[in-house]
């Protein structure tokens, strides 16, 4: 039916729905006239970036006013923009970041009765042997050994999740940065961390126990696992959405 | 001698330290002049919660103004705010952003030279078997297991560390707030969960698997081992903190 799923036999007993960190909720907004025709979602890490993103969809889509409001004002956990039929929302970030506001998305997406919604994940990242300004596009997250999965605790328990995304929309991506000039794009694995520091072997940080040279180690093998980028977010995100149904049409691409 | 520590023998090789995620940097700031007299750090998620937070410290110390400035105004990632001695920082939500926010202000007060700093969390969570309303102070973080450490991915291996938070400044914090009528304090361990959702037992997240009597039983089996509040950054906050010398002093504690 191409409607997004909840996977919760407990939501049907809920009087209301409070998306709390979007400020939101089903009694006090009506969810299908505000989002009902809501067909692309667009998610980043920064507010001002994905503002920015909003303003330029709505030029590109011919739009008028380029001044758009933000929907999650009363909270500032996130900020949500509109642009047409696109949403661009913000996710902090890391992972138990990004997956709060999927979980409200996704149900707001459902209490909306939108159809056949498409998301994507774009935002920057650190590019492993690739020209600098390249866009990544991801077919499957791997976590930092290399492995197509997303392990999520519940009540304790460690559950495994995959998280593979779509190939044929990673392809139409594809197809379309051939028709920008000077737009260097590929597809590849995306590699995910907790951590930004001693998690992706940078020398930085506050805490550094390693050497460069295990550094370079460790990127060579990420490398030669076929990861192209390194981020944040995007096995919660594909676990996440592939589960809810909108893995058909998901994939996030990665700006370097 | 009081200094904040840095674990990494690389920085002394770097001419600049640039700290990213803060618009602050070692050439573009001068750090000691701008930073050196902090005393007090406090954390806390929402970026609109740690200005108000400024604004009653100012109130409180009775410094003339309640405007405070964003000192981190250039980036959309954190928010930073002072009241004399005292520093406010936002730090988003779960482990991976506040790690980020912690790498960084670390090397802050490092380059700074701060002496005898004091770092406090303050932020909402969940309270389990105590009065609403209540305030617990950390003594130890414990994971979604109920185990006093945390688990730092360094280069695709898992390294293992303490959470344990200063028992000193746990009973200062608790005396304080004897002061204080209608303020129930209590010590306590705290839960630091990878998930708001599943991980912590909420029967209203996009996807839940499990019964309402198998949340009440983890939650009382949490309890069982001295949890009192569940949130999403102690175990971290308490490990990177207690590595860099400022154990001695550190002690997160949470408004429920």
């Amino acid at each position: 039916s191409g409607l997004v799923l909840v996977k919760n036999p407990h939501l049907d007993l809920m009087e209301e729905d409070v998306l709390y960190h979007l400020d939101l909720g089903t009694k006090t907004h009506n969810l299908p006239a505000m989002f009902g025709d809501i067909k692309f979602v667009c998610v980043g890490g920064s507010p001002n970036r994905m503002r920015a993103f909003a303003q330029f969809m709505r030029r590109e889509l011919g739009l008028p006013g380029e001044d758009v409001a933000d929907i999650c004002a009363g909270s500032d956990r996130y900020a949500m923009y509109r642009a047409g039929p696109v949403l661009s929302i913000s996710h902090g970030m890391g992972i138990p970041s990004i997956s709060i506001m999927l979980h409200e998305l996704i149900k707001l997406l459902h209490h909306a009765k939108c159809r056949d919604v498409t998301i994507i994940r774009i935002g920057t990242s650190g590019g492993l042997g690739i020209e600098a300004g390249s866009v990544v596009i991801t077919d499957t997250a791997v976590d930092s050994s290399f492995q197509p999965r997303f392990e999520q605790v519940v009540l304790g328990d460690v559950v495994v999740r995959s998280t593979e995304l779509d190939k044929d929309l990673a392809e139409e991506l594809l197809a379309c940065s051939r028709d920008i000039p000077d737009f260097p794009t590929l597809i590849g694995h995306t590699m995910c961390t907790y951590d930004f520091y001693e998690g992706q072997g940078r020398l930085d940080g506050a805490l550094c126990s390693f050497s460069s040279e295990k550094k370079l180690e460790y990127l060579r093998r990420a490398y030669e696992a076929g990861v192209r980028n390194i981020e944040m977010e995007s096995t919660a995100f594909a676990a996440l959405c592939g589960l809810c149904g909108l893995k058909g049409k998901s994939c996030p691409f990665h700006l370097l």
